[in-house]
């Protein structure tokens, strides 16, 4: 028996509960979460919004979890090096057999035939232990990012997402003729903890950064904000800026994407990231498309992130761990117990992101 | 004087008649044209639809016409060693200064500071004679291909489109696992010249070709469809197909471009090159944006093309010119004289290309 | 019993007898040779040159040859839709385990553990019919390419190469600024069959194309250079020429190759192809490190190629046996018997390449 | 009048002396700098033994300097939003006509038609002060990283050099089945600061790092290496390792270098960045060119960085100035006075970089 936190996958639900989980008869490593971070996702499933979640085969519940940063209890040999008494992350998704999972990107899958850990069909992370291999886990060398590593896993796919944007736009000569993004400009749709993630990343890409929404924003999200050199504009009321040569959106909603896509510049790309199965419609025309070609612009959709992206995202965070006063800290706004359930429902205010404690 | 076909951009008109334009001091090539083809642009500009189109400063007038291919009548010498004789296919777009027209990539021009033959303020090649650059000129080695080298510019364009899903399409494994597209589908909205030159490259690129439209096409367009072991579909009837791995669309609807990208398949890549600005809207909403996401889908706008993809245009014209019984050759649905100015108002019948033929 | 030219690998030795290969329980395909074509690598085995090659496990001979063009007697359903009466090139090398077999890239095998038919572990392509899976199999469409497809097994090398070229030559801004390889250079070292297959495809490139070895050759290899535009030199009497920016090597001698790197311009690329084990050491100092790393010169070796490149020589030598008075075509020097085993021992004069014809 | 450390090009020679350098009529920034760094390159031009090395025109004598971090005292407006009090790097190349140039890519100048400051043709940055374009300086925002920053100029190299890896080693699948550079090793030829800076870089990519040059190395770089998790090797003694994956060697001495390159695994990437022109003749036979070639290795030179490249060694720096106790900083072993002129001729004893501070 396990202490974990369990939904019923897709209906929804959330409970804390000692459940029997088979443990594995071969395994090479046992883990206990240190943080474990909770994103819409999360509460997605426990809202039951998510249709394609799944409980994993053979078992009436699903553990949730995919954010966790953990601690190793015992490990066999391996080639990965990791032993008892090391922090990692467990990565998220695992491989089916197309040619991407093949070859270690399944973030990539070709077909659809994988699983995600806490989503679809495999249990996550939220309980007391549990069993992984080593190639699945990225180790934390540098003690001090203990807890700013619980936010390693949303990293990551910020991280994928500029590699596909560094492929995708050498499709012609994107930097200015200094070599450099120091006079291109970001503008990232979103205030959530994903896009503070992007506009850390941006600013180490030297652009121009930029955050918007429709509300404006408190005190300490301005605060943080300004201490990374960005700007934030609530669009409703100004015009956020005259030419963008890399738009990212975490909303998912198609109204403000194209909204600022019809400002984007020459050459520019834009990343899709924020998925919002439920928001409204928008209407674009043919004037619309014309714009995107004219430009040669890139619309390009990006999901997940594979191992290499999670080593990344460790490097960036160490560095963002000590660098400007360890501002990226202050993107955890709380620290919850275990049995805090009540946070999958309701929202803490003011959250960037909100982690639980196992121990 | 000089005989030339003249429009009054952007209000339109079109008609033949002796002009006057001030020969260059100083040029290296004095260039006839031999046969000049028509496109929707041509169209739009007598028209009056294109809003962008403007005349060549201190002219009243818009020398019309950027396909053709020409014979050099005078060359001073030249490091490309075009010399009189030569068959050659001068470029359209001129460039500006920005980072991409420094290295001749004004197709990519990063700031929209380029010029258009016959588009945008600079006379066309529509005319009994005119003057260039050798560094502009493509040359056409193969006498046999002097007139399927009417098509080479329209084809630069599909080339510089297969550049861009080149470089795209490097963001995961595209092919199967034979690492050819023997296994994957192409679509292509549309069954213009455009359309069937897209065709053309798709299958040399080894995909399973697909061509669709709303309406049912002649007996000439299915049996040219047939003879390059492509298929059609009137997509009103019945569905195309399954999965579509790369999608060209020629329309410029955005209904149509989105009916089909909710069947892309997964790292799927969709080029945007038709342009319709008066097409009617359509209705995009977070599940579309979601899809796109998730299954890591590149939209990419890609127009024009550079010098080097009018020279990979000539390659495979040259190519199309001799294997499959000369199919290429029956793009080319009409030819008419320098006077029958209604063709630009009056499309024939059963049109693929209009082509005119100078001397 | 089948009809075999068959070797002893490593010992060497050729004769041509009916010998007794287990027929596969299944299979997909059943294949008759048309044309096989012999190489080097065929002439070292038999002088019992190359110590890598090795028997098929089971037997005390291998069956020879790796260059083919056969028809399909029987097939199963499959994928590829070949079917009996098809004409097809069986691909050489066969996937191990490693992440690029994974992906139908054996060529960039990672660990060395793969096959080539013919060579190595394998039997080979000489022999009345064999059995393979539709995969390995690269479809002929044109009839009339028949006989020239013997060439596409060499061809497939010169394919992959360039794509090697195409990827590294990416590390800066090789082309000229008018976006073409038209004032560049590329030198091929060699005047055997692979070089003249290099040239054609150089040439498709636009480069100035030269060729050079340290002999005067005779008549026809001249006829056919001219032919194609390029130029040769004897590098003995003639300085080659002042600047190279695509350097390909087709004889595996280091000093051949050194000579020349010296003469690379900026950011130029070497391609090493052909090898020769028993090519004399040639010396070279802190002075030509120094050339390479100043220039950004990049020398990169590249071997065989993946079904991709089988199917872009298709394309290609479909192109060149319409072109040019179908010049691809005297590349083929000499059509010889099976029973014709002496020209394993014995290179005809003035070939270029030599095949055998089967039925 | 300003006081300047000079040497006369390419003769050598070097003195502090006050020099009457013409003041620019019109310029963007003024600088002093605060810390200069001296490398094999000055060293070389004191002994006269650069014979590329030239004074800039209308001077009989040349500043030295060509690593710097500079405070600015005056600076017009400017899009770099450099002001009066910030700390930058002077960048040290300074651009040409050719299509690199162009594109603020002068490390990669495709004719040689480029000048280095302190080097070829322009004066250094060993001087009380100087002017320069605000386009040129590159901005260091943390100002706990001033004097780690007089880095940024030999590192910018670094980053270049793995931006020329990322680009070769995508000819293939170059990372294990995990994604990532966990099994894979990087050795690196010699152990001054350059190796060092390598092998930094090396580990943020992931790779098992070694380091190896034929002399046992002092207590202080072995504590360093082993601080890093990096390896060393005495050669001459030990074999070093079984397969190499990425070599980079700072040596610029052919002997070393092949010896290594005969270790490289299939799809290894060899940069080689240190010169020595006076490095002693190795021998290299057909057997080295079959090696590099059967294994799909690519050798490539890797000279200079751009502007971007310099932004990248700014953020890694500021990483490495925080994370595991400032290793980093060890590898400054010597702060000397602009008056100490005979360090550029007598090698501080266990230096790695030493360092001049100007104010």
């Amino acid at each position: 028996m396990v202490r974990a936190i369990i939904t019923n996958a897709p209906n929804g639900g959330v409970k804390i509960e000692n459940v029997n989980i088979t443990e594995p008869e071969h395994y090479e490593v046992k883990l206990r979460p240190v943080y474990t971070g909770l994103c819409g996702t999360d509460r997605g499933e426990v809202l039951g919004n998510l249709s394609f979640a799944y409980n994993e085969p053979g078992y009436n519940y699903l553990v949730l979890g995919h954010e966790a940063i953990c601690q190793v209890i015992e490990a066999s040999e391996n080639p990965y090096k990791i032993k008892p008494g090391d922090y990692v992350v467990p990565v998220v998704r695992r491989p089916g057999k197309c040619v991407n999972c093949r070859i270690g990107r399944e973030d990539d899958c070709s077909d659809g035939d994988k699983h995600e850990a806490g989503i679809t069909g495999l249990h996550g992370f939220m309980r007391d232990y549990f069993y992984d291999e080593a190639k699945n886990l990225v180790k934390i060398n540098d003690k001090n990012m203990v807890k700013v590593a619980v936010l390693t896993e949303p990293t990551k796919s910020v991280m994928k997402a500029f590699e596909v944007f560094d492929t995708v736009s050498k499709r012609s000569i994107f930097q200015g003729d200094d070599s450099t993004n120091l006079t291109k400009n970001c503008l990232i749709i979103g205030t959530g903890s994903e896009a503070f993630l992007y506009a850390f990343m941006a600013r180490e890409y030297r652009f121009n950064v930029f955050m918007t929404n429709r509300h404006p924003v408190g005190e300490e999200k301005l605060s943080i904000i300004s201490r990374i050199n960005a700007d934030f504009y609530d669009y409703t009321r100004e015009d956020p800026l005259k030419g963008i040569d890399l738009l990212i959106d975490t909303s998912g909603d198609p109204g403000t994407i194209f909204r600022f896509v019809r400002k984007m510049n020459y050459n520019g790309v834009v990343i899709l990231f924020g998925t919002n199965g439920r928001a409204p419609a928008t209407s674009i025309d043919g004037e619309d498309i014309d714009y995107i070609i004219e430009r040669n612009i890139s619309l390009v959709g990006s999901v997940d992130g594979a191992k290499r992206h999670y080593l990344r995202a460790v490097e960036y965070l160490e560095k963002w761990n000590y660098s400007e006063g360890s501002v990226i800290n202050r993107l955890i706004t709380g620290v919850f117990e275990p049995e805090d359930v009540s946070i999958f429902t309701k929202k803490p205010e003011n959250e960037i992101k909100s982690v639980i404690k196992w121990s």
